[in-house]
């Protein structure tokens, strides 16, 4: 496996950062997470947008150019690893670099440490068409969570109390609210309408989530921006989770307990061909 | 700069980790940080428990004996940089280790990275006699603050903040109430009677704190375990922080305005006078 590191593509073994790396100390750091499908990165712009957006929140001088060229990186990357035919997972991380400790920003120039790697994916076929189990969880995350950062310990204890339940996805709530997934963010259809949590610092802005939104417009189907009350959750007649890797996945048990019928509802599935239409044309059209 | 990182002891440059580590990817690891003087640890016991009580938390396997055994590395890196003589800052990391990036815990055998270094402390008499600057800041940081984790971007950006207003600590605020400082636990006197946070998940369990909390009780000075209310702190009649490289330092003013008459008080004062002797004479007892 060859990955991006600092300028040079490197065998895994060989992609060291330093110990003392702000990544590693404080989680001082941005991610993105991009799909790429016959080597080419699927809504790269909005990706970089939210990758330009947190780094400019932690004040991590890496700017719009510097970030706009890692789609070149990418592209590389997957070629580089043999993964250009078919679909794979890009990781992108930008840190603050490396300084000795002390929790505000190094004093004179330090340079960010800048990390791409691409991994193969195979669209679990069986998840999407019949759905997936989901767990509710307690939010624990810190309080800017549209920064993509990787500050990561609440998602990280939410997917493996998933994990461990045999589930797919966390569902993470808050003062009786859904947020969103550990991973994904979260629509229920409850009375008729598609609800899903409003654009704040509560959640990640997700791009999959913004491309759903197009399609529901696209549609003609009902929606509202208003989070979901959790004690809704249970009767909602349907609920999807939707990310980069997730694409729109049907949930279909929650917390056990079906949702519905415990089969994907018609929105989800309208939404689930229509997302995936979307994402094989790009491809297709480059 | 010697290090240790992983069994060995290597010179700075050569302390290496690799990308993929979950303390670079998800800030998934616990740290310490342990004043020694004259090579000696002090307080050495409850900085390995509180460690040994996060490792726990976040599942990370790497157990009590392991980190007991730390105290002869930080001894050996202290030793092995020439700082046996004065004083220094230790400062010790294990994260759960390099594997390929899921937010669950990675399944089969993961080593974890384990990092000790050491710098020379120098204290800031003038802080300690005259005291320092502080700033409230909202407490953006995720729900276990007990766990000493490097999930820290809420204290960087709290210290960051603190360094920009000329200041030495943020002091952090939620729902109405003083939490703690970014990287101290904080103390007033309020009617007479020295206030602080109680031991829960919102706070760090401060070793300092609990010195601080014997010679309270040693002194007999009135104290109480419950959160100051934030409006009432700029009419503390006394404010000191305290952490494991601040020992006890007065605060004298807070947002630009002086605590009381902007002198450090008869009760700060006290216990930081009875905070040094029991550290100097931990250190000269050994």
């Amino acid at each position: 496996m060859i990955m991006y590191l600092n300028g040079q593509y490197v065998p895994r073994e060989q992609a060291l950062i330093s110990v003392e790396d702000r990544g590693f100390i404080f989680g001082d750091g941005i991610y993105e997470g991009v799909r790429s499908v016959g080597g080419k990165m699927f809504e790269w712009g909005p990706h970089a947008d939210r990758m330009i957006n947190g780094l400019a929140g932690l004040r991590i001088p890496f700017g719009a150019a510097q970030v706009n060229a890692l789609e070149a990186v990418c592209e590389q990357v997957v070629e580089k690893n043999g993964l250009a035919d078919g679909e794979a997972f890009l990781y992108l991380q930008v840190s603050r670099g490396a300084a000795p400790r002390a929790h505000g920003f190094p004093a004179g120039d330090v340079t960010p440490t800048v990390f791409v790697s691409a991994s193969k994916l195979v669209v679990p076929r069986k998840l999407r068409d019949e759905g997936c189990a989901a767990i509710t969880f307690a939010d624990m995350r810190w309080k800017r969570r549209d920064w993509k950062t990787v500050n990561l310990l609440g998602n990280v204890l939410a997917r493996q109390a998933a994990s461990e339940a045999g589930a797919y996805e966390a569902i993470l709530h808050e003062d009786g609210l859904v947020n969103e997934g550990a991973a994904t963010n979260v629509f229920a259809v409850i009375d008729g309408v598609l609800r899903t949590h409003p654009l704040t610092p509560r959640i990640l802005p997700g791009v999959t989530r913004k491309v759903v939104m197009e399609l529901i417009a696209e549609l003609g189907l009902p929606v509202r921006e208003d989070a979901i009350p959790l004690d809704q959750l249970a009767s909602a007649e349907e609920i999807f989770v939707c990310g980069s890797t997730t694409d729109v996945t049907p949930v279909v048990t929650v917390d056990g307990a079906p949702v519905a019928n415990g089969k994907p509802g018609p929105m989800t599935v309208a939404l689930r061909e229509a997302f995936e239409a979307r994402l094989y044309q790009a491809a297709a059209a480059r």
